[in-house]
């Protein structure tokens, strides 16, 4: 038997409630859960954490989610309701497929472990597939076909997720006192003579620029690269189970 | 003061060593601590544990590496080491960029944490260096200048290494009874017409053609914005501190 989706599942009606404690709900504990991430980060967030602030043991918790990868979806999906998909009707395609891109990325941004999160999780709730819906339209505008489409939305998605998830870290690779900058500063010309020669390149550039460059990169390719054209006319291959 | 790179520095001579216990060393607690990371992941890992399976306290281990960054550092740099740059001169360039990332990818992908402990752990070592140096060489060969290839290099690994994440974190988000599968197979034509149309190409392809492509549409991105025509003949940017 298949599961049913968690965003689709009735929800369950608390027989808590009344003055003193307010009733448990999944959005009760979605929106603790997601405090207690955006506050101390993937690893200081559990389900005995989210009971103990709400007030209730884990068993209750378990009557309302079945385990920690369900609340990790309905956590993320619940951020990923803040991405806007804009207007911007003025704008090009490639401008507005970065602005949603942009957004998405200040979503997870927002606080440590939403990136983390979403590396992790399978985005599969009704925000996941509105942004990816949302991407398809924009890139069909662009005259790229469904076929490749579907692989690059997921293509691009990724690599936001990394930049932020590299990032939420804590790492600014290229601080100029920073272990990075040390190191290409002390590559020798003899043993690196390319990294010695790009030395100012390799550490050149803001965050953004970097971001926005290599989005152009991607949407450049992604015009290049028609998977149909590669495939010939076969069928999509089948991912193997 | 600028600290001196931990890949620099004199090796620490240990006192103790004889018939009973081999000597404490850098290598033997880098050695260990890999160990401990390819079985149990970064969270199974720590520099109590370390010192505990080489039968000695956590304050020897800081005789030979400052904190936990530094050996992360020079775990990630020792586990760089196994990549293979390949010579393979018949291959296009092209190929051999392939050849080079899968290579990257496959020790990655060696042991849960690997993927992990590279996205957050800045990459300075001399394995890092020389899989940069040999990259910029590759790109150069295909006509890629120099303030290109510097920004394309961080772009190429930082996808890989986040596609080797995902899949160490156990999502295989196409299995065909996953959790995407569903979500997909659910998606109504109606509220999500384009994610409906393409469901079955969303979920096509093994990871090795989705990789194969996606590293098709980088290069093919990346030899259309060469960043120097994107800067004019200004000098690259000055990133913020």
């Amino acid at each position: 038997m298949v599961a049913p989706s968690p965003f689709q599942r009735r929800p369950v009606q608390s027989r808590r409630g009344g003055p003193t404690k307010s009733p448990l709900s999944r959005d009760a504990i979605v929106t603790e859960a997601l405090r207690q991430l955006t506050k101390f980060g993937l690893a200081g967030m559990s389900l005995r954490k989210v009971a103990a602030a709400l007030d209730t043991g884990p068993a209750s918790i378990y009557v309302y989610v079945d385990d920690l990868e369900e609340l990790y979806a309905l956590m993320l999906d619940r951020a990923l309701a803040s991405v806007e998909l804009g207007g911007a009707h003025k704008a090009t395609w490639r401008e507005r497929v970065r602005r949603v891109l942009e957004s998405y990325a200040r979503v997870l941004a927002a606080g440590p472990g939403l990136a983390e999160l979403a590396l992790g999780t399978v985005a599969v709730g009704p925000n996941a597939l509105r942004i990816t819906e949302r991407l398809l339209e924009l890139l069909e505008e662009g005259g790229v076909e469904l076929a490749t489409g579907a692989w690059a939305v997921d293509l691009l998605v990724l690599y936001v997720t990394a930049v932020v998830a590299e990032h939420a870290n804590g790492l600014d690779p290229a601080a100029p006192d920073g272990a990075v900058s040390r190191a290409i500063a002390g590559a020798s010309a003899r043993d690196y003579p390319r990294v010695h020669a790009a030395r100012a390149l390799l550490l050149s550039g803001s965050p953004e620029e970097r971001f926005t460059w290599a989005l152009d990169v991607f949407l450049a390719g992604i015009l290049q690269t028609p998977r149909t054209a590669r495939a010939g006319a076969s069928k999509p291959a089948k991912r193997k189970p």
